[in-house]
C-alpha cells in the first residue's frame, strides 16, 4: 500500500517548502502545482485557463448560465479541472508514494486503497505576511491582502468540492503551527508522523 | 529554560497515558490528577473538595449568592482551586521539565520564561467510548454519556478561566488524533516535536 501525506495549509505558511522538505526527507514525489500541468496534458486544455481555475470554486453565476443556455454536457472549467485532478491524484496513490499540497488531496483518497496521513498547517498573520511578501517582493500590506483572498478562495473550494470544513482539525491527523517548529522542524514531525503512524 | 509540554484533551482520548509516555520518553515530571494533591496541601483545603471542583467552572448561581451575601472577600471553590493550581504550575515550570495533562497549563504558563509545546488531542467519538468503557468497565452508552458531559465541563472551564476557545487548534502547536497514530505513535510525535522545537 502506497504511502501518502497529504497537505493543506493557511496561504503563506509554508506548505510547498515544507511538503519539499518532507519529500525529500522520506524519498517520496512531491506534488502541488504540478499537477496543473499533468492535467493540460491529459485534458488537453490549456495550461492558462487551468491555472486560472487552480483551487478555484466557480462562481455560482457559471452555473446559472449553464442552466440557462440548455446545455447539459458543459461543465465550468473549475469543475472539469477538479475531475481530472481527483483522477491523477488517484492514479498517483496507485503508482508511489507521495507528498501532495491542496487541491482537496485528503478528501479524493478518502477511501482509496492507501496508507494516508492528513497534515494541515497554519501560522500567525505575521508570520505568513513575512513569508510572503519575501517571496514574492511585494509590501506586507500588498501580502496581507493577497492572503485573505487567498485563504477565502481555498475555503470555498475546499468546502464546495468536499462535504468537509476547511482548517477544521477534525478533518486532518495532525495540525501543526509551521511558525514554531520552523520549516526544518515542521517537516521533521510530519516524517515522524509518517513512521510513527500505527494505521 | 525549562521545558514544558502542556496536552489539552477531548475526554476519552488517551491524554493521561499519552502524557505518561511522553514524559517517560525524555525524562520529564508528570502532572495530572497530582495538582490536586499538592494543592490541598498547600491550601489546606480538603482533597475531596478540590476533587469535585478540579477541571470544572463554577455555576453562575454561586456568584449570584455570593454577590447577595455581601461578602467580598468570599470566592468559589472553583477559583480558589484554579489560582492555587496556576501557582503551582507556574512553580512547577521554574523548577523542572514536565508534561502537565488539563487545568489550562498553556494558559497559565503563556508568559512564563519556558520553552512551552501546548499539544491538544482528539479521536473519534468511537475511540474514545471504547477507550472510557474499558478502563472504567462500564457500558459503551455510560461512556458516551460521561464522556459528552466530561468535555462539557473542561470546554466550560476552559473557556472560563481563559480567553481562548477550547479545542481551536490556534491555541495549540500540535493537534494530534490519538487514535490515527495509537498511544505510542502520538507519544513519539509528541517527543519529536519537543526535539524539534525552533524556539
Amino acid at each position: 500500500m502506497n504511502k501518502i501525506i497529504t497537505i493543506g495549509r493557511q496561504f503563506g505558511s509554508g506548505g510547498r517548502d515544507i511538503g519539499k522538505l518532507v519529500a525529500e526527507k522520506l524519498g517520496f514525489a512531491f506534488y502541488d502545482r504540478d499537477l496543473i500541468s499533468i492535467a493540460a496534458e491529459k485534458s488537453g486544455m490549456s495550461k492558462a485557463v487551468l491555472t486560472e481555475a487552480d483551487e478555484k470554486a466557480a462562481s455560482p453565476w457559471v452555473y446559472a448560465a449553464i442552466g440557462q443556455s440548455g446545455q447539459t454536457n458543459f461543465l465550468p472549467t473549475n469543475d472539469t479541472l477538479f475531475a481530472v485532478q481527483s483522477q491523477i491524484i488517484l492514479d498517483i496513490a496507485k503508482t508511489e508514494n507521495a507528498v501532495i499540497v491542496g487541491r482537496c488531496a485528503d478528501y479524493i483518497l478518502r477511501e482509496a486503497p492507501v496508507e494516508l496521513l492528513n497534515v494541515y498547517l497554519y501560522a500567525s498573520d505575521a508570520a505568513r505576511v513575512k513569508r510572503v511578501s519575501e517571496r514574492l517582493g511585494i509590501t506586507e500590506q500588498q501580502a496581507l491582502q493577497k492572503m485573505k483572498r487567498h485563504d477565502k478562495q481555498r475555503k470555498l473550494y475546499y468546502d464546495f468540492y468536499t462535504d468537509r470544513k476547511w482548517a477544521a482539525h477534525v478533518n486532518y491527523h495532525l495540525t501543526l503551527d509551521s511558525e514554531k517548529f520552523g520549516d526544518e522542524g515542521t517537516a521533521a514531525i510530519i516524517a515522524a508522523a509518517m513512521n510513527a503512524k500505527r494505521t
